[in-house]
C-alpha cells in the first residue's frame, strides 16, 4: 500500500509491504500552503506516478491536512472517544476501495467559561501506530511540534486531547519579541559560548514550575542578559526550557501512566529531558508511528 | 520645574508650578529608539528650548530610559525596598542642581531555579506620584502596558515588583501568529460583527483561570473560529481576555489590599473589568501620576 502523510507544508509517502514494513519513501515540499486549491490530485499523480505506474492497483491511505476543508476532500472530524475502529470506519473515500483520507478528531474542553473545541489532523494516525507498535492500550502520548498535542488513551481509544501552541510561541518569542535582541541568530553556527545550553534549558524548565507565570518568566530572559548572568546561546536554551516547562506545568502528566513521546528528533529529546526533571519517565517512538498507523487503519478499512 | 518622561519611543515633558500643577505640556516621538547615542542633550535643548529660554534657571528632572545604559546618563538601578527618599537621594546628576535623572529599580525574584532579576525605569516615578495623589502607603499597583508592572508597596516603599510581557505578547499573537488569520486587521474599522466584544473579553478572562495554561488556551482562538462560535472582532476581545486573564491568574492579587491601576485609557479599563470579574475592585489614576512623582522626587532632591 501507499501510506501518505500530507500536511501544511510537506507531502511524505511510504511504500509499505503486506506486513507494514517500509520498502521505499518519497517526500516533497508540497503541502497545503504550496498547493492551489484544486491542485491536490495532480500533485498526487505527479509525486507518486512512478509507483502507481508500476502497481496500478496500489491502494493509498492519506492523513493530515489533505482531509481539511482546504484539502483534497474534507473528512469531517470524528468526536472523542475514538480509536482505530471508529477511524477506519470513518475514512473519507476519494476513489472507492483505492484512495481514502483519515478523518481528524475533535474534542470538547472548557468548563464554566464555555466549551472550547480542540482538533487534530494526522496526529490521530500517529497515535494509532504508536499504540500498535508498543502494544499499549492505556497511555498518555505527547506529539511535540509547532502545535503540540497531548493525547489520553484508555482501552485503545483516544478519550481526550489538548493542543499547546508551544513550538509556534517559542518561534515568536525567539524571532519577533524584544528577547530576540538578546539571543543569537536562530540559524547561526552552533558554537559554544562558555556555558552549558542544557543546564540553561533545565533552569528554564525549573523556573516555569515556579510562581509568576509564563508572561513574567519571559522577561527574565531579558534581565538575565542585562545582568550578564547567561550567555546568548544559553539564553536560547533557557527560553526553550521556559516554554516546554510551561506546557508541562499546565499538563502536569500523571507519572503513574505510561507516557510516550512521538518523535525522535532533538525536540523530542528536550521533552524527554524536561519530563525527567519532573520525575516522569517517557519513551520515544519515531516516524514509523505514522506509517504503522496508516497500515493499521487500512487493514480495518471497509470500502463503501 | 520641567518634568520629563523620556522612554523607548516617546519624549514627554510638563511644566509644573510650585505646587506641582501642570501649566503646559510638550511631547515628541523622540525616544531611545529614534535618537543617536550622543543625541540626547541636543534633543533636550531642541524640544524644551522655548521654555528654557524663558526660564533659564528652570530645574529639570527626568525619568525613564533616558537613565539606561543606552540613555543620556546611566543612573544605576537601586535595589528594593526603595521609596521616595531612596529615589530622591539616588538621582543621577547631569548638571548639578539643575538637571537630573531618576534611577530605575531592580528586584530579585526566583526560587530554587536560581535568582532572576527584574527591573523598571520610569514606573517607580509613577508609583511615587500615585501614592502621593491617593494618600496611600500600602497598596498593590499595576501599570498595564507593553511590559506590565505589578508593584507591592509597604510603608511607602516598593518592596517587590514583577514584569509581565503581556502587551508585547498580545501584539505578537495578534499580528504574527497563526491566530492573526482569524482576526480582523488591528487597525481596521471598529465595526460590530454581531457579537459583543466585551462579553468575549470576559469569556477569555474566565477561560484563562481554568486548567490548561496559556499555550493551550491560545489554540482555542483558532478552534472557536473554525467552528464559527465567535466572530472576528469577538475573537480579538477573547484573545485580549486570555492574555490579561493569564496575568491575573499568575499574580492572583490579594483582594484585601488596596489596588491601584496606573492608567486611564482603554487598556486600564480592561484590566479593571478583568479584576472585577475576579472579585477585586481597583481604582484608576492617569498620567498625572508621573508628573506628580517627578515633583515629589524633586522636592526631596539633594544636589551634590
Amino acid at each position: 500500500m501507499l501510506a501518505v502523510d500530507w500536511g501544511t507544508t510537506q507531502l511524505r509517502g511510504a511504500l509499505l509491504d503486506a506486513d507494514g514494513r517500509m520498502i521505499d519513501g518519497h517526500a516533497a515540499p508540497r503541502g497545503l500552503l504550496q498547493l492551489p486549491t484544486d491542485g491536490w490530485a495532480a500533485a498526487f499523480d505527479a509525486e507518486f506516478g512512478a509507483w502507481l505506474g508500476r502497481w496500478p492497483d496500489l491502494p493509498s491511505l492519506m492523513c493530515g491536512m489533505v482531509g481539511s476543508r482546504q484539502g483534497w476532500a474534507e473528512a469531517p472530524y470524528l468526536h472523542c472517544p475514538a480509536g482505530v475502529h471508529e477511524l477506519a470506519a470513518g475514512l473519507c473515500w476519494i476513489r472507492p476501495g483505492r484512495l481514502a483520507v483519515v478523518p481528524g478528531l475533535a474534542a470538547q474542553t472548557g468548563g464554566e467559561a464555555g466549551e472550547v473545541p480542540d482538533v487534530m489532523r494526522g496526529e490521530e494516525t500517529q497515535v494509532v501506530g504508536a499504540l500498535a507498535l508498543l502494544g499499549l492500550a492505556d497511555a498518555t502520548l505527547v506529539l511535540p511540534g509547532t502545535h503540540s498535542k497531548w493525547v489520553q488513551v484508555t482501552d485503545g481509544r483516544i478519550t481526550a486531547f489538548q493542543t499547546h501552541m508551544s513550538g509556534e510561541c517559542y518561534a515568536l518569542f525567539r524571532q519577533h519579541s524584544i528577547l530576540a535582541r538578546s539571543l543569537p541568530p536562530p540559524d547561526g553556527p552552533a558554537t559554544e559560548d562558555g556555558g552549558s545550553v542544557d543546564d540553561a534549558f533545565d533552569r528554564g524548565v525549573a523556573r516555569a514550575a515556579e510562581a509568576g507565570g509564563l508572561l513574567h518568566h519571559l522577561f527574565g530572559v531579558r534581565t538575565l542578559q542585562l545582568f550578564d548572568r547567561l550567555g546568548a546561546r544559553e539564553l536560547a536554551g533557557y527560553l526553550s526550557g521556559l516554554v516546554i516547562g510551561e506546557e508541562l506545568r499546565a499538563v502536569a502528566p500523571d507519572p503513574r501512566r505510561a507516557l510516550v513521546i512521538v518523535g525522535s528528533d532533538g525536540l523530542a529529546q528536550r521533552y524527554r529531558r524536561a519530563l525527567l526533571a519532573r520525575g516522569v519517565t517517557a519513551r520515544c517512538i519515531g516516524d514509523e508511528a505514522g506509517w504503522r498507523g496508516l497500515f493499521e487503519l487500512w487493514r480495518r478499512a471497509v470500502p463503501p
